[in-house]
């Protein structure tokens, strides 16, 4: 309590510095950071613990700008609060190659958490940041050593309000009794249609009540900070449930447009920039300017985030002692590293063990690692038995309340929220100590596109285990066969995606979804049994695709992945029946296989030999690697999934009768070459 | 009120047919069907009112099962009451080709309104279909008239109330006061995870009347009838919020699993099976049972509801003696033809005309057309003015009672929802007389991917106006900037993505997505600025590409799309100054082009001359049309556009630079095919 003439011009100095920057860059939006400077102050100021010399200190208050496009509120902020974020980084807001970009990226900008802009994600991501701080918590605080309790902080808007995933995620907050989340709602009645009374009248505390919340009101939220203070202190003191904090503000407050549309997405006009400063006490003729007295207040907070590190410093100095196992755990974990040797417990086959079915067989890797691999929190949207996703002793991370597991649990029961499930899953990942799973049939990772985007975006490490994947599934049909599904994720940069053919290669996919520490997996795995494959290996398949089949005497190449790697095996007989000889590659991830260099590619591709594609989904990219493909360009049917294959032609006899159709198309074409045999590089 | 032994027969008809189809398929789920066979007894025989011998009878009400896997409840209702699904159909559940598939698929099954199982749409499909209803009524309806009255009712369970789908819809339609709505929501407990208690203990009836709704609890859903009766009737007479009904009910009701999660997608055991037979009264060693006096039963309402249609079509006759005008044009909206020579307002453009930003062009479109095309209902997800989907003179859809628009409002705003605008949209083109356009970014469609799906397999002539369609949005930076949204959407089976070049690619689009009924399509449009070119013409474009700039001495053809056919004439000139002459094709819809005959495709992409595809976004599947691809696979960045442009080096030089490397890399190939020439054709 107490504030003074210094606290407000802190926060007119955060507002004329989004104001400043807005119209520098001529794009941008001043409202929201000109509306949430007051709480941001007293957030920031009064109740956050940080250190801005190490934004990666990992018992850090997390801050989560989930209405991102205020990010000036958040630049504005780590500026003055001394992060590596100056003077000249505010002034390049939203221009190339800058740490400010139009909305804030986790691995850009020190300070930013997660990445945010796209509405919604960031209050399901500040979930996340709040299940791994209650999570690891459970397993690394030990009497006397309150290592993580840290709290996470989320701002929203009535955007983020709108989105599914943001009830989605709430409802899971709800329910998993998350005391150490708090969220600020900016009710401030704009959104870009302008008045929220067009399309938005809900009553959002109720809802969130409805979900398991405590909620409050703070009606002034302007110029009221003590009562902001009070609804903060409030809010942590409530440790068994989420809380949301309804604060009614002005958009743009200042600005004469303020309460409108207009200042919420575009800069304020010269005349109005002006007359902003002259109201807040500012030079009109000057831009960009801190008064010292903001910096020495902000440099007093910072000082004692600071020491609050270096005490924590000595704390887990001491635990180290106490806990040798467990510190070095967590100082493993903390590096991204994985236990030494936790590969060796990876599953490998032999072609003679039985034909599984390769979501049977990312069990068994689940079930192998988990032990060894306790960063690991696997999970489903409610599919846990056809994605068989869970160990067999695993715990759930529940409330110890529910009796149904407890806060250590390391198996997540995500609900029917798939988008949800992926935002949560970016934020138990960015808060540094996990790897989370997450499973749902591969149709409906659709559900879940705009987080996991996001996941490859921030290089979150994050598995999406995806079942189900093709018109293989059977009986459920063109509603749950997905055909579009891996053309999607295969387009999306700096993500891979597995399509693994059997058990080798389903441990090769988990190898290289683990230690790839900064790009995300999914793993498109059957509902049908596949057999284990001849040539397949753990080597060949972290490659991204090797040879399945060789024949020096080929006259096609067969390429393919998953199910249909065994397809085209057994083609190959009813190719030499016809005397024809065809060697088959299986592919299981081509974002792998495109870093390979262009050596082994060829070897594995060659020239002079026509390629043809097999993958019972959209052909769109095979051109890539195959000169003719053979795939499914329409939606699936419903029956058994011998019948489906069978109506659709993938068979031996079909994919062979093809097979000859390209040998005898490319018969005359000298050099035939490769396709992976390219004129220029890609831009990376 | 009043029920007897018949009405327990025909509700234990509807759980033995259920458990027999089932069983019979070895695959399915028989628990939501004998769980909710007392509700769907009560509504179909009790309230709705339809004619099984015209499932398209325009004012029948509409029926959704959003718990789509639930199906075999609605196959046996439909079987029973008359429409054109034999007991051999139920016989056939599952099973390929038949009109029983695994889902409820709209254009497969007579009596089927939309397409659900993918969690959530269905009840959001609800809330269009009552869109459509209040909309067509405000328009049709005269004094004496009450053409369109129909209810919109719709079954949904746990995993539906979780989707954020569902929320978003559910919020929408509480704002919009949708009294002709009536949501059942069966209580039973049971996810796939086992109870719900795992990850669902909100209340979902407070969330309801949170978002304004009338909601109500049935607490015995198994067997009070008079409640169930009761509550139908009492949401009925609330004609200004939507209504929602909990209905506990015990899943798999009967069986010894009853209650459990394996009863929820598993046949009952064999043994479970006679036991539920001899438990109703059913002979244990017989199948597919149809007692006459529920055929009787049900018969005796599908003649009420053929005598309603009947009486229903001697209004519209008069109606049309007295209002001739509205009369012909619901007679012609309900076929679905557009108005005769409609397409005479679509504006056309010379190469003189000034650069404008596609969507700019896009709203001239629906500016120029909205008077012609009354079944036009534009909108957008909160974009309004970033979008331009609305016309100077468009009144909203609203509830008169917030004086913000009317009823007869053609512009929706569907707040920041843009999953749920997708399945509304769905929903509004099921009721069958509107055209539904809603507006998003491109990069937000993917938020909506699981509807955009549906908008495809369902036949739904949906259209998508995609604005801020590349990295040329700028400032907004990698969270806004699509890359891998081409590549997905072109990989969906049914689905047109334009990508126009200039205004008469825009107006060409639109005349396709427009007079295209069974196909949904996607717009994507520029933030920036576009020349109008000097070849393009709406006859060109409706082909889905064209050549641009023709060159007989050409040395390479430059294939492009959107923002990037004008840079690659730019950059014909800097290849020229290099003595490379160069053609242009634009390419702007591939599934259309994909549509034209081969000599076609062969005169735009001929053979003999290599091809290098341009297009700032992922070049996934460019390879189809192109020897050589330069295109963005990485994500973008934050920055003035033309800036942005430059990084990656989309400028003539960047263009010019590659198309020169193309040129020599394929000299020594011959023959050089064009990749539109195949060696086999693609299944569709």
């Amino acid at each position: 309590m107490g504030y003074d003439k210094v606290d407000e011009l802190a926060i007119n100095t955060i507002r004329t510095l989004a104001v400043d920057a807005t119209f520098q860059a001529n794009s941008g939006h001043p409202g929201a950071p000109m509306g949430m400077a007051p709480v941001a102050h007293v957030l920031f100021n009064r109740f956050m613990t940080f250190n801005p010399k190490n934004p990666e200190w990992l018992n850090r208050d997390r801050f989560v700008l989930s209405n991102g496009h205020g990010c000036m509120l958040h630049y504005a902020l780590l500026h003055l609060f001394g992060y590596a974020v100056s003077l000249d980084d505010l002034k390049n807001f939203r221009q190339v190659d800058s740490i400010t970009p139009g909305h804030p990226e986790a691995h850009d900008t020190p300070g930013i958490e997660v990445t945010t802009g796209p509405l919604g994600q960031g209050i399901a991501n500040a979930v996340g940041l709040a299940i791994a701080q209650r999570q690891g918590g459970a397993v690394f605080n030990k009497p006397g050593f309150e290592l993580l309790n840290n709290h996470t902080y989320a701002f929203f808007g009535d955007g983020c309000a709108m989105e599914g995933i943001a009830s989605e995620a709430a409802s899971m907050a709800g329910h998993l009794q998350l005391g150490n989340l708090i969220a600020i709602y900016d009710d401030n009645h704009i959104s870009i249609d302008g008045d929220t009374a067009c399309a938005f009248t809900e009553d959002v505390l109720k809802r969130f009540e409805a979900y398991g919340w405590h909620t409050q009101w703070v009606e002034h939220g302007d110029t009221d900070l003590e009562a902001i203070e009070k609804a903060i202190a409030a809010a942590r003191a409530v440790t068994d449930k989420p809380s949301v904090i309804k604060l009614t503000t002005t958009i743009g407050f200042g600005s004469k447009l303020q309460g409108t549309g207009g200042v919420h997405g575009n800069p304020l006009k010269a005349d109005d920039v002006q007359q902003v400063k002259e109201k807040f006490g500012f030079d009109p003729n000057k831009t960009f300017v801190v008064p010292q007295e903001v910096y020495d207040l902000y440099n007093k907070h910072a000082s004692d985030g600071a020491a609050a590190e270096q005490e924590w410093n000595q704390l887990f100095e001491k635990y180290g002692k106490e806990h040798p196992k467990e510190h070095a755990e967590l100082v493993r974990r903390m590096k991204r590293d994985l236990p030494e040797g936790w590969q060796k417990a990876l599953p490998t086959y032999k072609p003679s063990d039985s034909a599984q079915a390769s979501r049977k067989l990312s069990e068994a890797v689940l079930e192998a690692i988990h032990d060894v691999v306790p960063e690991l929190l696997s999970g489903s949207a409610d599919l846990t038995g056809s994605n068989n996703t869970r160990w067999k002793k695993a715990v759930d991370f529940q409330p110890p309340s529910t009796k149904l597991g407890d806060w250590s649990g390391r198996y997540m029961r995500y609900g029917v929220r798939e988008h949800a499930m992926a935002a949560v899953m970016n934020g138990i990942s960015a808060y540094g100590i996990h790897i989370p799973a997450g499973g749902t049939f591969l149709n409906f990772v659709s559900y879940a596109a705009g987080a996991v985007r996001l996941s490859a975006l921030s290089h979150q490490r994050v598995i999406y285990v995806a079942t189900h994947d093709s018109i293989g599934l059977g009986e459920d049909g063109p509603t749950h066969q997905p055909i579009e599904t891996l053309a999607h994720f295969r387009a999306l940069p700096n993500f891979m995606v597995w399509r693994p053919a059997d058990g080798n290669e389903t441990s090769a996919a988990y190898y290289m979804a683990l230690t790839s520490r900064t790009t995300p997996s999914l793993l498109a795995l059957t509902r049908q049994n596949l057999p284990q494959l001849e040539n397949s290996s753990i080597e060949g398949a972290i490659r991204g695709g090797y040879v399945a089949l060789e024949d020096k005497e080929a006259a096609v190449t067969l390429v393919s992945t998953g199910s249909e790697v065994s397809l085209c095996l057994e083609s190959v007989k009813t190719l030499a029946d016809q005397g024809l000889k065809a060697r088959v590659v299986s592919l299981p991830c081509w974002e792998v296989f495109d870093a390979q260099d262009k050596e082994y590619k060829l070897k594995v591709l060659p020239d002079g030999i026509p390629i043809m594609s097999v993958e019972v989904l959209s052909t769109l990219g095979w051109e890539k690697y195959s000169h003719e493909q053979f795939g499914l360009n329409r939606f699936g049917a419903s029956g058994p999934y011998k019948e489906v294959y069978k109506k659709f032609e993938f068979t031996p006899e079909g994919i062979a009768k093809r097979a000859v159709a390209t040998v005898n198309f490319y018969k005359d074409v000298k050099p035939l070459r490769s396709p992976v045999n390219r004129a220029f590089q890609q831009l990376i």
